[in-house]
């Protein structure tokens, strides 16, 4: 069974930042306002956070892409909150509400481990383990199906370090942030292992599709 | 709920040809070669007919969103087959084989009728009918998921005419076939209904997307 690790509509500007520094509850991407970042996939009719209309175009196309055949996502703790260190408590469970938009088991990747919990359809687990082992669980939980490495920044690079990765698509905005938290400086980078296919879409963002040589 | 109506990898050529004339058993597309017209969905490591390997760059994901939230299909006779006329017997179960890869209901539009059968996870009905009635009658044997509109190019223009398109794409191989049957002479013709994007493919294929206003 060909289970594949696939990142998808993970968003960076021209400069390579994909989060600012100084993450916060209120702000969930530091100085960087995801809103803006994310613009292209929130103009797309079938993204999950928006009613009626939108585009039906390419980035709609890729947007519908980001759930097809995933049986589980990993994240590192970043995505999943704004705390550090040991939890003062249990209370907070992500940025979604009450129905997140994963509907799989979500592992995240963290020092300080606490009991997993459902909500909705998701069902979140938190691992003090390497990415190899945690590849190993998200992928025995798909039962069959790919496996989403939902990000940020810093577990991408830590997974594409371990060669984990199989597929990227990295969707570029066209401006720059200055500073953050960078994927890379070039897509060039990744060439030596992954075809690499640049794609300028007619909204004014540059798809990068990446996969495995 | 909104059902749509959706064209997808539907390929022609430079100069808008999707078949050619003179169908026959032999050559489902008459004097076109489909393999070389579908060449660059045939590269993409989703393609159903293909085995191991193949690109995971933007046509890819455009084969691949081809069964995404499709309940039915409707299509034209010479999709289905190469008769013409009356039926000398009901033993043609179009060029599949025993596991066609639709897996939904499919609707067949011809002047000439006959029984439902099923194949594998395909059941095929055939309808003397309006493009209206046809797509009502394909919505509700999709029970609330899209139904995709297969051809061939015939049919697509019937549908055009009588406005029941919601989304097209079209791929555009990069060669001119100078005769044959005809989808457009340039995307422009629908312009006043539809917001076009076009995007060319690392594969040499141009994409359009077209959805309705």
């Amino acid at each position: 069974m060909d289970q594949r690790l696939r990142v998808h509509c993970f968003t960076i500007s021209r400069d390579g930042i994909g989060a600012g520094e100084d993450q916060s509850f209120e702000r969930p991407f530091g100085h960087v306002d995801p809103g803006e970042l994310m613009s292209w996939a929130g103009a797309a009719a079938g993204w999950a956070y928006r009613g009626d209309g939108g585009t039906r175009g390419l980035d709609d196309y890729l947007v519908r892409a980001m759930n097809r055949n995933i049986g589980a996502e990993i994240m590192g703790r970043n995505k999943f909150g704004p705390f550090r260190g040991p939890w003062a408590d249990h209370e907070w469970q992500g940025w979604w509400g009450g129905e997140p938009p994963f509907h799989t088991p979500v592992f995240v990747l963290t020092h300080h481990v606490r009991p997993s919990f459902a909500l909705g359809e998701t069902t979140f687990h938190f691992l003090d383990t390497t990415p190899h082992e945690a590849l190993a669980r998200a992928k025995e939980a798909a039962a069959g199906q790919d496996v989403r490495l939902g990000g940020g920044v810093t577990t991408i690079r830590e997974f594409l370090a371990a060669d984990l990765v199989d597929d990227l698509h990295i969707a570029v905005a066209p401006y720059d942030l200055g500073h953050g938290l960078k994927l890379w400086e070039s897509p060039d980078e990744l060439a030596d292992r992954f075809h690499t296919e640049r794609v300028p879409s007619p909204s004014g963002v540059v798809h990068y599709f990446l996969w495995r040589r």
